[in-house]
């Protein structure tokens, strides 16, 4: 069954009938009806995140409203890390009262065995999705990249420069490979487990991968996000891999090993094929300010990457990051509606 | 005399006896010394920006702390946009409390015909500068670039989006247009006038022209950019311009016309500069948390960027970005006398 969507279909570099479409952040603020389940049960982001109810319905309004060809799991990429034994509050931006800086407290991180007991909400939500959405659209499980996490985890929360995570990576190594390497096996488990639970497909974000220096790239980010990639019970799963502010070192990128390669908007989409080779399917790229701009501009902007892709199979059209909270939905249902109709053969 | 400086051989494409080096925002808040001078009046960073004594004062302190190749005035990119009629404040960030929205406040812009009058600290730290470093270093003046400052001027303030802008740029572009060749004719004649007053260089600061897809900034900076490089009195004054994330389409970063590309950390800088050419100079690209490693390893990354440039004249090295304000200064005396002692021939 799966494998008929148009969604997996261009995971897998097959041709498909028009290119389907999602956005990043799709279930979210820019929606009234998002902003009044959050209302309804009162409670922070995070307690959203964890009632399986209320979770399924965000996650099912954009599919209803927008006519998307995917469904991707409502949740934080901050979620699993909570089990690992570090509080994790929004207020309105993620904060971890206790970052990591020691070998301590890398020693004190936990990875739990069994990640289905350590975030039941997740696969609860997950099963409730397959069930609303089965024969209809498919559903992406999802997790942070390991170095995008420990950005979190050792900062203690948002930053521009995450300068204490890369002053660890710089001055200790050692102590940097034994926190990416147990963040890495708990995001192995984690992602299994939603593929257990019913994600028909996974996207890996690294929000904060471009911060570092395509060598550093290399060095401090591949190795465990292809131990990651590796690790994974792919069979029938498509990965996607996205790497905001991975324009200038896509050869790396690609190295991970996904199946898709996600695009921000700092690329032109042809090119960035061109780089890839056609092994690998991309995702992207439209920049989300576009979705500020009158209908017909949005219309021309998607023709212009249907244009950049050229009709190569394997395209998945998505925003180059996530839709913005003050976005007009109207816009964003328009955009979908050019996607479909620009690209239907 | 000017022409001998390594600096402005290495900008001109010149072989030098070692590849000069500078330090972005290199007059900052890491140094003690900067601190004390910013106490010792009072009042906020405006004032300090506006007080020539003492914004001389903080000019020379790298210098003479650091050795490095080249002073650069010490100022805002904001600075100019008051005369234009906005008012300007730091808290700590800038702050424009009305924004440009619309075509009557576009209008009511002012650019004044003489911009040593409109700015006039500006013009006396430049003098003072040049009497003081004579023979000894070469003076950058410098300014944001035409997209950058409208960024401010229509945001109001700092933004991880400025959606405010991009949304005026796709929605009203007359509008769009009329204001940025208001800032553009400002920025020629701000930068113009610095030049008379003695400075010996230009940098051009596009911080935020790599928030545009590649064909965006080729239609909404590029041809503003270009018109205020030609447009300035270059003879025998070197310009250079910098585009924060401009990597992924340095073709265009080019075709401005700056004599030398800065380059960010998020480009292999032997790369760059293949798709750059050997016609244009080029200025980085060190990561600039680099500089909270061990000295060993910043000394490690910078014979790493020096192999790169493989002895490539028209080279000057720099950080990627600005020097962060919690770097330990001797680091970035490290660096500095690592790039002098392994770049000698």
């Amino acid at each position: 069954m799966s494998k008929e969507y148009p969604f997996i279909k261009a995971c897998w570099g097959q041709p498909t009938d028009y290119v389907p479409v999602w956005l990043m952040r799709q279930a979210g603020r820019y929606l009234q009806q998002y902003k009044d389940v959050r209302a309804q049960g009162g409670g922070t982001f995070l307690d959203l995140c964890k009632d399986p109810a209320r979770a399924a319905e965000v996650t099912i309004q954009p599919i209803d409203l927008l006519n998307v060809d995917a469904a991707i799991l409502f949740s934080d990429i901050l979620t699993p890390i909570e089990p690992m034994g570090m509080a994790l509050d929004f207020v309105p931006g993620p904060v971890f009262e206790k970052p990591i800086r020691t070998a301590a407290d890398v020693d004190a991180l936990i990875v739990p065995d069994d990640m289905a007991q350590a975030v039941p909400y997740v696969p609860e939500i997950l099963k409730r999705l397959r069930v609303a959405f089965e024969g209809r659209v498919p559903l992406i499980g999802f997790g942070g990249a390991p170095f995008t996490l420990a950005c979190y985890m050792v900062e203690g929360h948002g930053s521009k420069d995450f300068a204490a995570l890369k002053q660890m990576m710089y001055a200790d190594f050692p102590l940097y490979d034994a926190l990416m390497k147990k963040i890495t096996e708990m995001d192995r488990r984690y992602l299994n487990m939603q593929i257990e639970a019913g994600a028909q497909a996974i996207q890996i974000f690294d929000t904060w991968g471009g911060l570092l220096a395509p060598h550093d790239f290399e060095r401090y980010i591949l190795p465990y996000v292809k131990e990651l990639i590796n690790g994974l019970n792919r069979d029938g799963i498509p990965v996607i891999y996205f790497v905001k502010n991975g324009g200038t070192m896509l050869e790396l990128v690609k190295e991970a090993g996904a199946d898709v390669v996600g695009l921000d908007w700092h690329v032109n989409l042809g090119k960035a094929r061109d780089i890839l080779g056609p092994e690998v399917a991309v995702q992207g790229n439209l920049d989300p300010t576009v979705l500020y701009a009158p209908k017909p501009y949005i219309e021309k902007e998607v023709q212009r990457i249907l244009d950049e892709n050229a009709g190569r199979p394997g395209f998945i059209f998505n925003l180059g990051h996530g839709i913005l909270p003050t976005v007009p939905p109207e816009n964003a249902i328009h955009m979908v509606e050019c996607v479909h109709r620009l690209s239907r053969k």
